[in-house]
């Protein structure tokens, strides 16, 4: 008999070259099919519900894999993570029906972004995105309006990957703690790099170099070269996926 | 003309074997002499306050250099800063008299020390020490009344590096700010893995495994077997040294 499981992974992505698996490099979906392998006594391939890019951060990315194995799902818990180094912690375990799968039954995804406005800190370099321009938050706040929708995100994404480039995104919104700034995005998908492409059009926008009202025209003209560069990566973090 | 410069250092250890030059590792010492070295088109040796470990972090560490090159301090801070790692930052550059060295010339020193109480996260565990056994805070706190005076540390030490073991220390205190308890210590000095092993004998009076009153003996004993085990490095932070 064959048993699905659910996990919900966090890890700190800064010595890994993204989650998904690649040649030569050390990617985090290598590190937990490797212990998984080791567990089951034979290959054990797992589904994320996405990529995430090489140095981007997961404090809620969900994996699903199957297995013979019928152990406990705290058990589970317990053996996954006494074998995984220290930047990669299995959250939870679930048993899930076979109709579960972590990319297809995903119905809506977090991301969040941080931006410290402070003198640079070595301890947070991997952490956060320093910004030492005075950025308009309040210009900001106007174009992340802008993004809740459903819209053609074509010019934020390589426009490589994907065909069908209409995401919904839920919520957009800023938070100001201090001298750092946290981004929240809910959507039901997002686009390869689509995230980090939007924050670095908003930062261009928070340092007036780039209207507010430029995004209107980005849905519309579906050109990645009209819209801002992509921002660092280690500020992105997979914060949570719904099903 | 000699010019000695000091200056205030940031790093992340995560990455580093210490703060120490030494054969086959990497240290922070080693690429702040490489970017000098460049800088000053001649070999330049850097003299610290005093060592981390490896894996420990600072956020106020101090050396000083002596070079022939006149620049103003902003412009030392620049150029140093751009070459390099982004784990190692100059916070501060001072232009001081040749009397300053920043060994012995140094008053007092703040280390600080991080317990988290919460479930493990892979995204902190190179920066706080996770302990999942309940601690009795109040008879920590008790325990750490009794580090403050003078006191012979040899219980607390390797035992080898220093003959003079007697240190004073002027405050030791926690602050408990949710699941995360935060360690201040100041002193004239400390020894080697000092604090790592009054942590580790603070850690088990939490546990109930040690009596408070266990710690006057130790400073008459003089016996590094009779305290506990030496906490791990990651949690230590170097915070400031006074001149």
């Amino acid at each position: 008999m064959s048993i699905r499981i659910k996990c919900v992974v966090q890890y700190d992505g800064s010595r890994y070259h993204g989650f998904q698996k690649q040649i030569n490099s050390r990617t985090v979906q290598d590190e937990i099919e490797k212990v998984l392998t080791k567990i089951n006594k034979q290959p054990i391939i797992i589904h994320a519900s996405g990529r995430t890019d090489a140095f981007v951060h997961a404090l809620g990315q969900v994996f699903h894999f199957t297995t013979k194995l019928d152990m406990k799902e705290e058990n589970w818990k317990r053996a996954i993570n006494s074998m995984l180094p220290t930047d990669i912690y299995i959250k939870n375990v679930e048993i899930v029906t076979s109709e579960f799968h972590s990319r297809f039954s995903s119905k809506k995804k977090e991301y969040r972004y941080y931006i410290s406005m402070d003198e640079f800190n070595p301890l947070r370099s991997q952490y956060v995105c320093f910004q030492r321009d005075t950025l308009n938050l309040e210009k900001i706040n106007e174009a992340l309006k802008l993004f809740i929708g459903t819209h053609d995100f074509t010019s934020f994404s390589s426009g490589k990957i994907e065909k069908n480039r209409v995401r919904t995104i839920y919520e957009a919104k800023m938070k100001v703690c201090g001298k750092e700034l946290e981004f929240i995005f809910k959507g039901n998908g997002f686009l390869r790099y689509q995230i980090r492409i939007m924050m670095g059009t908003l930062i261009e926008i928070g340092k007036g170099k780039r209207e507010v009202d430029s995004l209107k025209q980005l849905f519309v003209i579906k050109d990645r070269t009209k819209a801002s560069f992509t921002a660092e990566p280690q500020a992105l973090y997979l914060y949570s996926v719904e099903y």
